[in-house]
């Protein structure tokens, strides 16, 4: 937790946004498409409408997605459990559920993460009842409650890395929408915006779906951060202009060398702030590191449907029997990146050697 | 005109799509708003209806503003004729069309060009009549027509320049639709399928405005040469997997030692070649050049409305309160530019030196 203290945290917490709510068995989310004309919450009562929810982007962003995926398995325990269900069966559901979950959205390491953890408590628990149900929602809660804690301590070593008044980019939405709250990348700025490390945040629109236009600008829009919405094709500009002293990215994948899965054109900016040696730096939590996958070539990318590209918000650009692609998600690999920034500290020039040391930090970490 | 004969030329003419249309002194712009839905056929009949269609975007691309800019005095001048103005009034209205229209795109040199062309005219025949208007008229049709030339020869060298079936990126439209007809980077697209040199073009759609989705994809479905849209963001991913072998442009500006404005996003495409190590090319005849600037740091960058980041195709994006920016152009350096295309021969690796070669030689040449 670095230097911040539990009250301190606690108290960070209440004023946070978060995008999943969980009390008791009861589970809300902020809608995302809605945003940021509407702060839309919707009860969710079945796995159904949860794997619904993840594959129409209602729900997002790594992080988000693990604590989605443990809160999928308890909604489906307390469905099984509603129906009365014997073992076997109940298990089956478990296990239908979670493998239909982890099929929507493939790139994401944490969704299979956050599944995995809600597994291992059915496995280790070895009862079906009304008390393993209580134990999943409570261990979503404490997924939920844990990525915030990790997203505070990122924040707070990302923040000492940017010079006074930094101007930074980022892209796609790092932020409170992606995670249990506060941010990856955005946690970042808004602790830097708070230590007098960061004076304006260049948000690129992230085509096709423009989290960054509708999500992280409407984050700092709320936090009153001073920033400028650019389209993707602007950001070289302005790192040839000096506008730039550091682009700040979130992940949602990286593997053991540290090569690192995030949105479709994220290796761009990548290759562009090497080119113009600016420091590009990748903020994520341990959920987010696939220490079993080697390099970046294994990722799975997730491809998603033409209507994004071809109708971004609803309204065709061109012709809609134009041939497209619209994969969501590239590869930046390790030695573009400048630092990996972890609730274990930051890992300056990445690699497999020093992923190692970070992977045996991660299993002593307790939070 | 290299290899190409005059009859083939003249054959090559009558399929070929042309965006300005001048037959005596009746002009028609086909209306790129409206593609690639509509054919829309627009009658332009007074000089503001043209700098109005200029400023909208209706007629664009760097070589097609030179034909607007022309053709804009030679309509101000029948305007004048009719109106039987006194040779001070007469020369005093064209003057207001010429400073009006080059306001209204500051960034192509080839509109200012094209309205040099006119002014020249009228300063050398001298008299304010009937005769002057057809003289700037028939001005304005050979300049279309010599444009026309000049991409046919610049197809053939570009053409020349690719690998057999190469994959091409290209960016925005530098096509039929932005020149007197046949395009410049899309001619040379054009003359590669022709040839076997091209198997498929990667098109980027080129936030803010989809001229690429819309233009160059319309261009391309109609000839029926093979492509893929991709959002501007896709293209370093490409790159990485050995997809692209070439990027080919156009260009609204190039200084005298190569350095090149064309639309916001070629300067991040010409470092992401680079990194790539994939050729960059630009295609542009001689009214894109500009002698007189010594280098691109003195072009003005013209900068557009807030409505075409946040409402492309006429629908929100995000709030519409949201701060944003809208350069329309951006530089690339010559030093990214692998070579210069142009219709007296290419310019490999272009600077000062090389540049000054090639105005001697364009200052003999006689299309």
């Amino acid at each position: 937790m670095g230097r911040l203290t539990k009250q301190k945290s606690r108290n960070l917490t209440k004023e946070i946004l978060r995008p999943i709510r969980i009390s008791g068995s009861n589970v809300k989310i902020l809608d995302q498409n809605a945003l940021p004309w509407r702060e839309r919450w919707v009860t969710i009562r079945t796995a159904e409408q949860l794997i619904s929810a993840v594959r129409n982007m209602q729900i997002r962003g790594a992080p988000a997605l693990g604590i989605a995926g443990c809160t999928a398995i308890a909604i489906s325990a307390r469905q099984a459990e509603e129906k009365d269900l014997k073992p076997a069966l109940f298990k089956r559901k478990l296990e239908s559920v979670a493998s239909k979950i982890r099929k929507t959205r493939p790139t994401a390491v944490n969704l299979s993460w956050g599944i995995m953890q809600a597994m291992n408590e059915v496995e280790n628990y070895g009862k079906f009842n009304s008390a393993l149900v209580n134990r999943l929602f409570t261990l979503a809660a404490k997924i939920a409650d844990d990525d915030l804690k990790r997203n505070l301590a990122i924040a707070g070593s990302g923040a000492r890395l940017l010079p006074r008044d930094a101007s930074v980019l980022t892209y796609c939405n790092a932020g409170a929408l992606a995670t249990g709250g506060y941010g990856t990348a955005l946690g970042v700025i808004r602790r830097a915006w708070k230590t007098g490390n960061l004076s304006h945040v260049w948000v690129s629109e992230t085509r096709p779906r423009f989290q960054g236009a509708r999500l992280t600008a409407w984050e700092l829009k709320h936090d009153g951060i001073p920033f400028t919405i650019i389209t993707d094709n602007m950001a070289a500009m302005l790192m040839s202009e000096g506008k730039v002293d550091a682009v700040l990215a979130g992940a949602d994948r990286i593997t053991a060398n540290g090569d690192t899965a995030n949105k479709i054109g994220t290796y761009s900016l990548a290759v562009l702030a090497n080119f113009h040696r600016i420091p590009f730096y990748v903020a994520a939590p341990a959920s987010t590191f696939d220490f079993k996958m080697r390099n970046g070539k294994s990722i799975p990318i997730e491809q998603r449907g033409r209507a994004e590209v071809l109708a971004p918000a609803g309204r065709l650009i061109t012709r809609k029997d134009m041939p497209v692609m619209n994969p969501a998600f590239d590869i930046t690999p390790h030695k573009l990146i400048t630092a990996i920034i972890t609730e274990c500290g930051v890992i300056k020039q990445p690699d497999a050697s020093r992923l190692k040391t970070l992977k045996r930090r991660m299993m002593e970490n307790k939070l």
